[in-house]
């Protein structure tokens, strides 16, 4: 039998961050917004991962306001296969309750774990790799895509490499994991860029779910327990309310610390697939394809340049920007709010946000 | 009796550019803006004329598109000084016929000819210097307020000063005009700049209404013929009929070249009266009062600046500007458009206009 018939996809899509303010809204996050031009995040998501599971081995965890925006953005999935989480518990919460979603499809499922709100540029690559890992989880691993380090992100974890592992049946090569370190200082970030043994942690992972389960229950006995309760709910009239009532009591952790720093098996499967988790708005300036002149222009409304170069532009519909020599700068347009800062300010989007909160003035969040 | 009781102001307010786009519009041009944040440019020039004649001598000259424009933001006009040109004909032809309405107002009058689009910082001092002007127009010399040039500006006419003329009672300087010259080229502005007898033609005149007629009467008698006819139906039914049938018919010209350029007894009164025709966006951030970081910030909605300086934002009602570290930068929002340049290329902002002229995008000009 082949291991993809029991691969089933759980789609973490409940992030609410503010890093691609203005566009990026507390009712409206970066994964339902469509910075592409190709669709959202989440509808891209699901369409690369479409040719390797139909839709009833896919599982949304969402939060639970955005539940009714994940059925609108991919009517192909079953209802309930969108579920909402009543409070957001962090990252170990989410997966938790994917892993025992995806036993319940299927006993023997290898679930791989993935974010709506990444931008992948390779998702052939994604595929292969989605395919050789499920080989490798199937071994009885904890697998985490490890994504070749550009930079010394200080933002990301790193993935210490150690021994080599069988490579699987396509030629992917396999690692034992020597260590997690989650946003390490710049001297360290330096020295993991320059060892070539470590990768940054996407976030992408495949296991199978007996074994995902078993690590709950080892490191994390208390949130194991609630997920227990969650599972023997599953298929009776008392599921939603049992989610209800238990998930909010969860305890509130990251899969990175509760689970995959400590866990046993965990293997790194080192990818090539233009991964991105989108950090900031100069991000889609650096990955986006530009026009002659180096501008990303996206958006449903209309730009005009002259002696523009190297900028990116997001218009709204039934506005126009009109942009007359700028350079590296990121121009980014709504309804009702208009971002502009040079391309290496583009983190500072938080201060806005920042003083934003502190005005008082939260209209311009949500 | 005192000149000023025969003061008859008249505002020309038809003119229609495009150099203040986004904001400035075909159905909107400059005057009737609000640039300042203290009322639109119409209204600003007619309060700081306020306390030189009373309404009922004051006319306004606009275009027939604009007549209930300008009666709603002047409502204290009497509605019939609000006069609408059927179709523009030039400064001449506006300037004529204000001055046969001056003339039948009161047949001594003294007029003084001001743009409604200018922005003069030191309201005192103009009317300080109209006061002496019509001194000057009293005694039968036609009056330009000449401004000291500051730069080599080639977009304006140049008013060069011969003999001094006696001084007015209040101890303005006055001379003899030598000659007009219409846009110099640049070395040409240069060497009037350094001469420091030429003055920057400001198109603020003063003189006696019979003076100015007998010298259209000389220099262009058509558009004197023309303008007896309208001046002989006005107070009668056949008024408008006869400015609706006349008007169009005059010769198209400029004041400058059709008459200031050729009259007798023309002398020129310098002024200090922090005048701007407000070529360009990039004027207001020089001629405006800045913030503490040399940012002007205008306009109904909200702007949140980090780090931003020198720089010129206009926000629009129901809508945000956000920038980040910026510098000399124009932002101009409005509720369709939003124009973004750096301060020196501010007088592009006509490529702007003219790509959507040619691409048929002529809706962000209306």
């Amino acid at each position: 039998m082949n291991v993809l018939d029991r691969l089933v996809v759980v789609v973490l899509a409940g992030g609410s961050g503010t890093r691609l303010w203005p566009r990026s809204r507390q009712a409206l996050p970066k994964q339902f917004l469509d910075l592409t031009g190709q669709g959202t995040m989440l509808q891209e998501t699901l369409r690369r991962l479409a040719p390797l599971a139909p839709p009833d081995r896919i599982l949304v965890i969402t939060n639970a306001d955005y539940v009714d925006l994940v059925r609108d953005q991919v009517p192909e999935l079953p209802p309930d296969h969108v579920v909402g989480e009543p409070l957001p518990r962090g990252t170990a919460a989410a997966v938790g309750l994917g892993a025992v979603l995806a036993r319940h499809l299927r006993p023997d499922a290898i679930m791989a774990s993935v974010h709506a709100d990444h931008l992948i540029l390779r998702p052939d690559r994604l595929r292969a790799a989605l395919v050789a890992s499920a080989e490798v989880a199937d071994r009885g691993h904890l697998v985490t895509l490890g994504i070749k380090p550009t930079y010394p992100h200080t933002g990301l974890g790193y993935v210490e490499q150690g021994e080599a592992l069988p490579s699987t049946s396509d030629g992917h090569q396999v690692f034992r994991v020597v260590k997690f370190t989650e946003k390490p200082n710049l001297s360290t970030a330096e020295r993991f860029v320059a060892d070539g043994r470590h990768s940054w942690n996407s976030g992408l992972f495949t296991w199978r779910v007996d074994r995902i389960l078993a690590e709950f229950a080892a490191h994390m006995p208390e949130l194991y327990a609630g997920l227990q309760v969650i599972a023997a709910s599953l298929g009776t009239p008392e599921a939603d309310a049992t989610l209800q009532r238990v998930f909010p009591t969860l305890p509130h952790q990251t899969i990175d610390y509760g689970i995959m720093e400590r866990a046993q098996d965990v293997a790194v499967l080192p990818v090539d697939i233009g991964w991105t988790d989108i950090g900031s708005w100069a991000t889609l300036l650096e990955v986006l394809d530009g026009d002659s002149h180096g501008n990303v222009i996206r958006g449903d409304g209309t730009a005009l340049t002259i002696d523009t170069h190297n900028s990116l532009i997001y218009t709204v519909a039934g506005r126009l920007v009109a942009a007359i020599g700028v350079k590296d700068l990121v121009i980014v347009d709504c309804d009702d709010a208009l971002l502009i800062c040079p391309k290496d300010r583009a983190q500072d989007v938080r201060r806005v946000v920042e003083e934003l909160q502190r005005s008082g003035r939260e209209a311009y969040l949500r």
